[in-house]
């Protein structure tokens, strides 16, 4: 029992792996709450894209006119697919790094921006803030998954 | 070579990672075949978002007005981003959640819910089912989700 | 400090995964690159999603008819979220492929094929060029994920 146990933490005892598992874990955490925020939007909106989450609202015509776009809405839908769009990659990525034996201060220093960028993505997407307080934010994220994509291509390189 | 082989089945021979990669893969394929369903509606609902699909339906303006929007193909689209919002996170985070060694049985119960709750998610969106149902299925994987978020962070903590 | 550092690139230095990381990284960064791609076509077309990114554009009314869609920027969108839908369960399965202990010659196979049929896709999809290029591509891709899902139900299977 013991033994298997310890196989099984075996790489989560690793501390570049143990960060990348902390930092990633927030990310992804904090992707999923996009989830409750269009929903929050929805809700209060009352803006709904299916007619079945209109039924408690009323009947008929009186129903159908929940089914409708909300700028709040969308402004969270799209927040929440720029998420997918950069998180994803950063988790792939992220993993493969942690795996390839990087210094625990240059994983340490990659993990810690890309999630400090990406939260302040989100305020920057939902205030909204003025440009290019989003485009910037998106930019830092994007050039940290670059920088573990070339680290991961210089260690594992095998085609 | 036997060593080699032996090398890189370790993680797959542990239980728990086992139960993950067979939990993992069947929530992915799930997600895959939403592809195939949202096609079927394309074909036999002849909407279509490219020009270059409706090639071989006619010419010109003929061609034309089969570039539209249809609700089965939106609804279906709408049931595969969900999934994108969903099953993806609970890959990654379920990934490291059966890294940071988990008891088996524990996991398993994790696994088989957060499964369950997404196959019965697909059927409310697609049917479509009268609500909570869809809501339901979505906030029973979404605490699955965050279950084992929760737990990986209590065990890899590491800023 | 050697063996910790030994202990984590475990890994990476067996072949398989190398493969794995080399293609997978490759293929998700053709993905974050679609997002270039789009900003691209929202600059050169003018077609913005979000009110604060046309302020520079103009004032009132005048930045107001930058809010809108273009063919361009959504054939990009759309090539983006096919990528998000095909190669974020290329990523999952073919690292647990990769963990399952296949034989390098037919991971290889698998990764390269995957790999060569989504950048043709996203050539497909951007030139465009006629059906079935599109079609097949993604069909390519599509079949060679499901073969390593195949892969790893039959070694991993545990329910």
């Amino acid at each position: 029992r013991r033994g298997e146990m310890a196989k099984s933490t075996q790489l989560i005892n690793n501390e570049v792996f143990q960060a990348f598992a902390t930092y990633a874990a927030i990310v992804l955490v904090k992707m999923m709450l996009m989830s409750l925020i269009t929903a929050y939007f929805r809700i209060t909106r009352k803006a709904f894209a299916n007619p079945e989450d209109t039924a408690s609202l009323g009947k008929g015509e009186n129903a159908k006119k929940y089914l409708r776009t909300d700028p709040d809405v969308e402004r969270a839908r799209r927040g929440h697919l720029n998420d997918l769009e950069n998180i994803v990659p950063f988790f792939g990525i992220g993993l493969l790094y942690a795996l390839s034996g990087p210094e625990l201060s240059s994983a340490l220093l990659h993990f810690r921006i890309f999630t400090g960028a990406r939260i302040l993505h989100t305020f920057a997407y939902l205030v909204p803030l003025p440009q290019p307080s989003r485009g910037l934010s998106w930019g830092v994220g994007y050039a940290v998954t670059f920088s573990m994509a070339y680290s991961v291509l210089k260690t594992a390189w095998l085609l």
